[in-house]
C-alpha cells in the first residue's frame, strides 16, 4: 500500500490555524512524524483563498522538504495554482489531482507531460460523481485517452474510483467495490488511491468502518490510500490485510512491522 | 452474522482445569458473559476422554442451561458421544459437526434427520483438507447428497470452508475465499460457518488478522463465526464489515451497537 500522508491539509482546523499563524513548527512535525509512520508522499494542501494560495504553498512546501525528503503530493482545487506551485517542489511528486471536471486535465497533464511527475485522476466530470460504477469507468477511459494523447504512462497515474460516505448508501460500498474492480480489470498499470476516512462520515467510531473499508478496497485492488499515517490502528490494518491477500510471503512484512512496534497493540505501561 | 461463542471448551487450558476441577462458578459465568456479549449460540466442548466425555459433557450442559437460553453448540470429535449427549439438551441446537470422514455422517444424519436440530458440516473426507477450492467443493456436493437422503433441509447446514494457518499459506486466503464463494454460488441456503481463530495461528498481534479474515469472509458470504463473543474489537470489526457490505441498511444496527455501547473503543477511565 502506497499511503498519501492527509496531515499536512489547511481544511483540518488545527492545520488552518498554524497555516494563518505561520507556525512553522506545527508544519515541520507533522512532515517529520509523517515520514517516521511509513508516509511514501506528504499530501500539501494549503486550502486558502486563492489570490494567497501559491505563496501560502510555498512556505509550506519549502518548511516540509526542508525537513523530509518523501516525495510532495500537491493538492489544490486550482490547476492554476497546481501548475505554479510546481516550481516550489524540488523532485517530481504526486499531483492531486485531476478529473474530468473543466480545465484540470487540460492544464495540467501538459505540465507533466514531459516529467516524472504523477498525478491522481478522478472518475468525475462536470456532471459530479456518476453514481453507478459503469459510469465512472466510462469517465476512466476519456482521462485514460486524454493520458495517452499527452503521452502519460498509465502507471504514472493514480485513479480515484471516488469513496462516498456509507451512511446515506443504498447498497454500502458495492459500487465503489465495483469501481476498484472495473478499474483494476481494465488496465493493470494505474495505482488505484482512495480517500479512505470519507466512506465513515457522520458516523460513530469511524476507525472500525475506516478498517473495514480499507481491508475490504485492497482485497478489491486498491494500491494507494490517502490517509493518517499516524493512525496505529489503521496502519495494523492495512499490514493484516496485505498479508491476507497473499501480498506478503509468510507475512514477513507483518511480522516485521510487528517486532519494530509499528503495528499491533501498544505494551501496556 | 450468527455468533458461535466458542469459550466454553475443554481444549482451552483454563476451561480444561475448571473441568477436571469441577468449577461450575467460571462455566456459569462464560455462559452468561457469552449470552450479554450477543452470542447466538453456546458451543460446549468438553475435551476429555471418551470413556468420560459423556458424564462430563452431561455437567456441563446442565450448567450452561441452567444460566442461559441459549441454543447449545454440542461440540466432539466423537459421533458417538454427539448422539448421546443430545438427551441433555434441552431444545434443538447445532451440532459441532459432521465431515465425510468416518462414520460422522451415517451416525449424526439419522438422529437429526427428523429433529430441528442444525449442524456443521466440514468440507474434509477421510483424507484430511483437501488443498483446493475445488475439491473441498466436491466434498461439499458428497455432504449435501448426504443431507438430501436423509431429508435435512439445507438451511440446517453450515458449511465449514476450512480455516487453515496463513504464515505457511502460498496464496494468503485466496483457497478459503475461494471456497467460501464456491459454497455460497452452489447453494444459497446453507450458512457458511468458520473458526476464525484459526487463521493466526502461530503470528503475532494475532486479533489484526483474526478480524482482517473476518471482514473478508464476510464480504464472501460467510455468515458465521465461531468465535469469542467477548472479544469488543472482533465485534466492532463485524458490525462494521456488515455495514460496509450494506448488510445493515443504513448502518443502524452499527449505530444501535455503538450506542449500546457494544462496540467502538471504550470510553477513557
Amino acid at each position: 500500500m502506497i499511503i498519501i500522508g492527509e496531515k499536512l491539509n489547511g481544511s483540518i482546523p488545527s492545520i488552518g490555524k498554524a497555516i494563518a499563524e505561520r507556525n512553522e513548527k506545527k508544519i515541520r512535525r507533522l512532515a517529520v512524524q509523517q515520514e517516521e509512520a511509513g508516509a511514501d508522499f506528504l499530501d500539501v494542501c494549503a486550502s486558502v483563498p486563492e489570490d494567497v494560495e501559491e505563496e501560502t504553498l510555498k512556505w509550506m512546501l519549502d518548511l516540509v522538504q526542508e525537513e523530509s525528503s518523501l516525495p510532495i503530493c500537491l493538492d489544490s482545487p486550482s490547476p492554476n495554482t497546481i501548475v505554479k506551485a510546481m516550481q516550489y517542489v524540488k523532485k517530481p511528486g504526486l499531483i492531486n489531482s485531476v478529473s474530468m471536471e473543466g480545465e484540470k486535465i487540460s492544464k495540467i497533464f501538459p505540465a507533466i507531460a514531459d516529467t516524472r511527475w504523477k498525478c491522481i485522476a478522478l472518475c468525475s466530470d462536470e456532471k459530479g460523481i456518476p453514481a453507478t460504477a459503469e459510469k465512472r469507468l466510462e469517465v476512466l477511459d476519456r482521462i485514460l485517452a486524454e493520458a495517452d494523447k499527452y503521452g502519460i504512462a498509465h502507471n504514472r497515474l493514480f485513479i480515484d474510483p471516488l469513496v462516498e460516505m456509507l451512511c446515506t448508501s443504498e447498497d454500502g460500498i458495492a459500487t465503489v467495490m465495483e469501481t476498484i474492480r472495473g478499474i483494476r480489470a481494465r488496465d493493470e498499470d494505474v495505482h488505484i488511491v482512495g480517500a479512505i476516512s470519507n466512506i465513515s462520515f457522520n458516523l460513530p467510531a469511524r476507525a472500525l468502518i475506516n478498517q473495514a473499508f480499507a481491508t475490504l478496497a485492497i482485497s478489491a485492488g486498491m494500491d494507494a490510500g490517502i490517509l493518517d499515517p499516524l493512525n496505529r490502528d489503521m496502519r495494523s490494518a492495512i499490514y493484516a490485510a496485505e498479508a491476507c491477500m497473499g501480498l506478503d510471503d509468510y507475512c514477513m512484512e507483518y511480522i516485521g512491522a510487528f517486532r519494530e512496534g509499528l503495528i499491533g497493540p501498544l505494551p501496556k505501561e
